[in-house]
C-alpha cells in the first residue's frame, strides 16, 4: 500500500477493511466457543470502534478507568465493565452513580478494605453497581488468589455491594511460549474460585477472563465470557508471538525517513524514521526483536527510540530506503500508541475515508 | 508533602517553587560557562514553564517538530530552534513561512537531499529559514561525521539556505558513567566541524549541544549555546544517573495504592498502584532500577507496569503501605509522561496554584 499523498507523517493509519475483519473474526471464533465477547475498548479508545464491535455481537465492553467508561456511556453503550480495582471515594462514587443511570455498570474488586470504602461512599446507591472479584491466575498484578475470594465476597456483601462474578487478566500470556500454560492456568484459577463461591451460596453469573492471546484458547472452563483488546488492530508484539499475521495488521504508523547512513565497520547502517517514542510508544519487551516492526520491510529492525526518532537498521544485503521515503510502521504496543493521538486516519481501498477522534485518549482516571 | 485532597489520581502535579529553582540553577551554572542557553521545551510542552525559561535569561527555545514551534510561537516566543532533520515538502514550507513571519526560526539538517528538498519547497522564501547542520558526537541517531559537514553545507549554501550553524545531541550520555566521555566527544565533533567549515568560509554562529546530563560539563569547546531539557524537573534517569537529587524533582505523579499483596515465597510481596503506564510512560533503560522511583520511598522498586497499573515492591523489613494510601511516583523519563496528559496540577508551598494546559502536548508533526 502506498501511504496516501494528503497525510503527512507521522501519522496513524487504520484500514478499516482489515479492522472489520479482524473484529468479525474474533465475533466468530468467540461465538463458536458459547462465550460472550466483551471486547477492551481501552485498545482503541474510539466509540465508531466500540459500535464496531457491538454491531458484530459484542454482549458489551470493558474499559479500564471511569473517564472511559464516561465517554462511552455518553456514546450510547448500555452495558460496561470497569475491569480494574477501583478505590472509590466520595467523588468515584457520584461518577459510578450518574453512570449507572445510563448502563449496567459493573467494576472490580480485590480486598475487603476496597469494598467497605466503596459500599460506604455509594451509600444508599451501593445496590446499583456489581462488582466482580477480580482473581490472580499467575500474572502476579492486582487480583486475589481463588481461595482468598469468599472472604472478600463475604465482605462486599456484608458492605452491601451486588458480587455477581469473577475475573482474570491472564498477562502472563504476553511472551514467547506462554499463551497456553496462562489459558490453562487461567482456567484453573476461574474454575476454583467460581466453585468456592457458589458453594458458598454467591450466584456467579459473570465469569471473565482471555487476553487477546488467549481469547480463543479459553473456554470449556465455566468462563462466561472473554475481554480481548488487541485483536481489533494486531501489533508487533502480537505479530512476533504468532498471535496475528503480517496481513491481520491494521493500524500502522505512516512515517517518512529524515536521516539515512550507509554506516561503517563501527557505525550502523541505518535510517532514522520520524516515528518515536512519542507515537510508537516505547514499549519493549524483553523477547521483542526491536522497539516495532516495519510491515513492509520484516528484514528491518527498530534498534532504539528517541521521542521523534526511531533508528531502523538494516541488513547489509538489502538497500536502504531513500531519503523521503515513506514507510509504515506497527508499534509494539497498539494500545500505547492509540493514546499518543488525539485523531487517526481511516482508510478503504487505499482512499482515506474518515478521521475519527480518539475520544477515551488520556482519560487515565 | 501530602497529596492535597482535591486531587483524583494519577494525576501529574508540578511543584513551582522547585521548577523556578530548578530553572534559576541552570541558568546561572549556564552563564557561568559563558554560553547562550536555549531550553528544549519537548519536555514540558507548556508556554506558562518557558516563559519562566526566558524571564530567567534563555535566548530562546528549542523544539523537536513544526507544530510544536507553532505553539510556543502563538504565546510570544521570537527564537526557535528545531532540533530536528526536517523533511520539508510543500506543506512543511508553508508552515515554515508562516513561522518565520512571527520568530527567528532555525531549523536541522544532516544531507544533501533534505537540503534541496527544502530549498525546491521554500522556493523564493528559502533565505528566511536558517539552517544549523547536525553532527553525529556518537549517540549514531541522525547527524553526520565531522568530516561531512563541508559538503553538507556547500549543497546547502548552493541550493540557496543559510547555514549559520551546527548542532549535537550527545544522547549517549544518558547512561552511568557517560556524561563526561559523552561531553568530551561533543566537544571534539564540534569542534571538529565548526573549524572544517569555518576554514571552507562558512560564517558559523550558532555551535550548539548539551543534554541535561552534559549541560553544565560543556564549553571551553567553541561551543555557543546548551539545549538541556529535563533539568526543569528532573526525572528518575536523572536521579538514578546522580545528575540531580530528590529534592531537585518538581514533578511527580499523585497515586493510589488500589491493591495490596503480602506475597509468598512464590509470588511477589508489592503493591499495585493506578498510574500506569498511560501516565509515567513505558520508558525504561536496561540500567534502571525500575519504571520510575517512588519519591518518599526510596527502598521501593517500580517491578512492573501495565497501561493502569504499576506493581511496586516491597523489601520485607519496610511496612507496606495501606490501601488507599497515597503516593508521589517518579517518572523514569519526564518528557513522555508529560506528553499523556492534557493538564496539570501546579502546587506551591503544599496548595494548588493554577492548572496548567499542555499546550504542545501531541505536536508530533
Amino acid at each position: 500500500m502506498t501511504i496516501p499523498a494528503e497525510i503527512d507523517t507521522p501519522e496513524i493509519i487504520i484500514d478499516r477493511d482489515v479492522l472489520q475483519r479482524n473484529i468479525d473474526r474474533m465475533a466468530t471464533a468467540v461465538q463458536a466457543k458459547g462465550l460472550h465477547l466483551r471486547p477492551h475498548v481501552k485498545t482503541h479508545k474510539v466509540p465508531e470502534i466500540a459500535e464496531m464491535q457491538l454491531a458484530a455481537g459484542a454482549t458489551g465492553l470493558t474499559v479500564a478507568t471511569l473517564g472511559e467508561a464516561e465517554v462511552f456511556a455518553e456514546h450510547g453503550a448500555k452495558d460496561i465493565f470497569i475491569a480494574y480495582p477501583l478505590w472509590v471515594g466520595p467523588r468515584q462514587a457520584e461518577r459510578l452513580q450518574r453512570l449507572a443511570a445510563k448502563a449496567r455498570i459493573a467494576v472490580g474488586l480485590d480486598s475487603r478494605e476496597a469494598a467497605e470504602t466503596m459500599a460506604a461512599s455509594l451509600g444508599d446507591a451501593v445496590g446499583e453497581i456489581e462488582v466482580l472479584l477480580e482473581i490472580d491466575s499467575g500474572h502476579h498484578r492486582s487480583g486475589i488468589a481463588p481461595d482468598a475470594a469468599v472472604d472478600v465476597a463475604h465482605a462486599a456483601a456484608r458492605a452491601g455491594l451486588r458480587v455477581t462474578g469473577i475475573f482474570t487478566f491472564p498477562g502472563h500470556s504476553y511472551a514467547p511460549g506462554m499463551p497456553l500454560k496462562a489459558a490453562d492456568e487461567e482456567r484453573l484459577a476461574l474454575g476454583e474460585a467460581a466453585d468456592l463461591l457458589t458453594a458458598a451460596g454467591f450466584p456467579i453469573t459473570h465469569v471473565s477472563g482471555g487476553s487477546t492471546p488467549t481469547a480463543t484458547l479459553t473456554g470449556n472452563s465455566g468462563a462466561t465470557e472473554v475481554r480481548p483488546g488487541v485483536y481489533v488492530f494486531g501489533d508487533a508484539q502480537q505479530l512476533e508471538l504468532d498471535r496475528c499475521a503480517a496481513e491481520d495488521i491494521a493500524l500502522t504508523v505512516a512515517a517518512t525517513v529524515v536521516s539515512r547512513h550507509e554506516g561503517t565497520d563501527l557505525i550502523p547502517r541505518r535510517v532514522i524514521l520520524d516515528s518515536g517514542s512519542k507515537i510508537l510508544g516505547g514499549d519493549r519487551p524483553g523477547w521483542a526483536t526491536g522497539f516495532g516492526r516495519l510491515l513492509d520491510h520484516p528484514e528491518a529492525r527498530i534498534s532504539a527510540l528517541s521521542e521523534h526518532h526511531a533508528t531502523v537498521v538494516w541488513p547489509a544485503e538489502a538497500t536502504l530506503p531513500a531519503l523521503g521515503d515513506r514507510l509504515r510502521v506497527v508499534p509494539n504496543h497498539v494500545c500505547i500508541a492509540m493514546n499518543l493521538v488525539d485523531e487517526v486516519t481511516v482508510i478503504s481501498g487505499g482512499e482515506i475515508v474518515a478521521r475519527w477522534q480518539v475520544a477515551a485518549r488520556g482519560r487515565n482516571k
